[in-house]
């Protein structure tokens, strides 16, 4: 029996997103200028009570751009999660500098506590400046929240404060993600830190087609990100340019599509808790996100000792599912950077089996799914 | 009396750009994968008579892919035009090398004779290399097609070939230009270097928002391309990744629109071809293409005395007009790189004025700027 493809993680595009886009081309304003990037724009920083946004071509442009923002460059060194996707490492490259690789804690995001002991272990902090063991002026640190989850920004907010280091959120998967309690209770996922970044790429909660969007508390930096996205053109009649930019501005038919989007996002977020407690109730032992956060239940975690075999299995059923990314540290690009303890991530690495999360999927796919995984695990025992 | 605005060089949507479009979203295929980029980028091929074409975020986003196709890397020189957009030279720098400045001859485009006198009098060839006065390794010229004409491509190849330089075609402004007689009958702008680069941003000849593609006969080469703008992902299952990659793939709501544009290429070119006579009955005298190409008619360059007051009378009238791009050379960013012997570029640089271009453009529109550009010559006699 032929069973329906079940993907992993797929846009569901039926709001406004065709009489958006369709607007956009009737007014053949469909390029880098448009009504739709300034409401789009407006709509996120309302969303996430930001200063300001600023739209961007991917989630990779606003990461490169956060680099620049922070003042990393040439022979500069960055601290970066390893269990993450590689897009948001391979800024650090972009500019020229360095990653230093961490391990996780149990939310999958970057370690505090190892974070700190690498810091004061490993570094020298001289005038005002952590040096790594080569030498390297450690910028930044890079916080990932991983699969919609929080990372313990607290602890390493205080940690960067100490060390004078900027800190980028990597909120690509984390959009509506916020703190319950603490110190940054209410804040959203991306509004922390110096700079926060969202992906609106197919596979993200909502989608642009592709897209990113910058987010600050710094209007000053905001200004500058979109002076850096429109190929820094200081004059639009001479064509004056007063730095190497970049043409990483949001087209306004990505926006006229991501405006559709947002607006559906509180419910995509209800059915994907809905569906991710549906697998629970299966006894399914997803990843639970941390309790003092309202998560946005992105991505499925479930933990398998037979990662391969379960894989297969569903993969021949027509199930969607994957691992989680191969550790950064162990890709070949990045073989010969610092990393640092990491122990955790690799536990994680060998068992994440991410399941199908899609607002769009139903509860028969679920059991179907539940069906085919459970069949798997019994045979494996 | 208020007269309707004219734009330069706005899009053109009124063929197929909304049912493809809507058949993307209603298909719920928006982002890197679909089946849009493949009947874009097959189209294209057709059309130009490549042996490929991948399809990318944007002509800049092309154009860095293309300096690493051809090995450019840090400390590496490429020779480059100085008149055109910043977006072409830019791309030099992102990968850690430094431009070398030519002039532009009559076409507006690359002077040849010149590069061969800086080759052979700044330089030196040794060991299959050439060599720049500060040492560095030139690997490449970049050749700008600009406004729509051609560059003396036999010249330069020869040259090229002489002094093992990689030719990259940098044809975002030249899509649908040909040679009609000489070596390269037939062939088109962005076929006959080692690599050539379409743009589809919404001023050119036709565009998908934003975007680009990347043509060779060379498909290993392409192959890398495709590889470096999807991350340089390795495996699809575990996310491995052999080295450091981008997030430069187009759309499929992207392709949606350009595949539309596409179909209509050789009706638009008749149009400008139309409306660039116009101009020329009108006595309004366009800097003309090369006799020797069948060109896209894109831009529109007319040569001022009073730039300025032209500029200033133009937009007065709510007529969009502007100069040719602020060389290159005298930006900020590259006021200390190499150029030799500037002169032709200058005097474009203080006289172009382009006049409204688009493809929707009707004959009362360009009589209104021929009125208002002869009445400012008028008085600036």
């Amino acid at each position: 029996m032929n069973h329906r493809f079940i993907p992993l993680s797929v846009p569901n595009l039926k709001g406004n997103e065709r009489n958006y886009v369709n607007e956009a081309i009737d007014m053949e304003w469909v390029s880098t200028g448009g009504a739709f990037i300034d409401r789009f724009e407006n709509a996120v920083k309302a969303y996430v009570r930001s200063e300001g946004a600023v739209a961007c071509q991917s989630g990779t442009a606003g990461l490169h751009l956060s680099m620049l923002l922070c003042g990393v460059g040439s022979d500069d060194a960055v601290i970066v999660p390893t269990l993450t996707f590689i897009a948001a490492v391979n800024p650090v490259r972009y500019v020229g500098a360095e990653p230093i690789f961490m391990d996780c804690d149990e939310s999958l995001c970057m370690d505090p506590e190892k974070l700190k002991e690498y810091c004061e272990t490993c570094c020298k902090f001289l005038d005002g400046k952590l040096i790594d063991a080569s030498g390297r002026h450690i910028k930044a640190v890079l916080v990932v929240h991983v699969f919609g989850n929080l990372a313990d920004l607290e602890m390493i907010c205080d940690i960067a404060e100490q060390y004078h280091l900027k800190v980028i959120e990597d909120a690509t998967e984390a959009l509506g993600s916020y703190y319950l309690s603490g110190r940054f209770a209410g804040k959203f996922a991306g509004t922390i830190g110096n700079v926060g970044v969202y992906s609106f790429n197919g596979n993200k909660i909502v989608t642009s087609g592709g897209g990113g969007m910058i987010v600050s508390q710094d209007m000053e930096l905001l200004n500058h990100a979109k002076h850096l996205s429109t190929q820094a053109k200081s004059d639009d009649v001479y064509y004056s340019h007063d730095m190497v930019g970049y043409n990483y501005r949001m087209t306004n038919l990505q926006a006229a599509v991501g405006l559709a989007q947002l607006e559906q996002i509180e419910d995509f977020i209800d059915r994907k808790k809905q569906n991710y407690c549906c697998y629970l109730e299966h006894e399914i032992n997803l990843i639970p996100f941390r309790k003092e956060i309202r998560p946005n239940y992105w991505f499925y975690a479930y933990l398998s000792n037979n990662r391969d075999k379960l894989i297969q299995h569903c993969t021949e059923q027509n199930i969607q599912v994957r691992p989680v990314w191969q550790l950064i540290h162990t890709t070949t690009p990045y073989l010969n950077s610092t990393n640092f303890k990491i122990e955790r991530a690799l536990y994680y690495y060998d068992r994440i089996v991410c399941l199908p999360c899609s607002s769009n999927l139903c509860v028969d796919d679920i059991a179907r799914v539940v069906q085919i995984v459970k069949e798997q695990e019994r045979l494996s025992l």
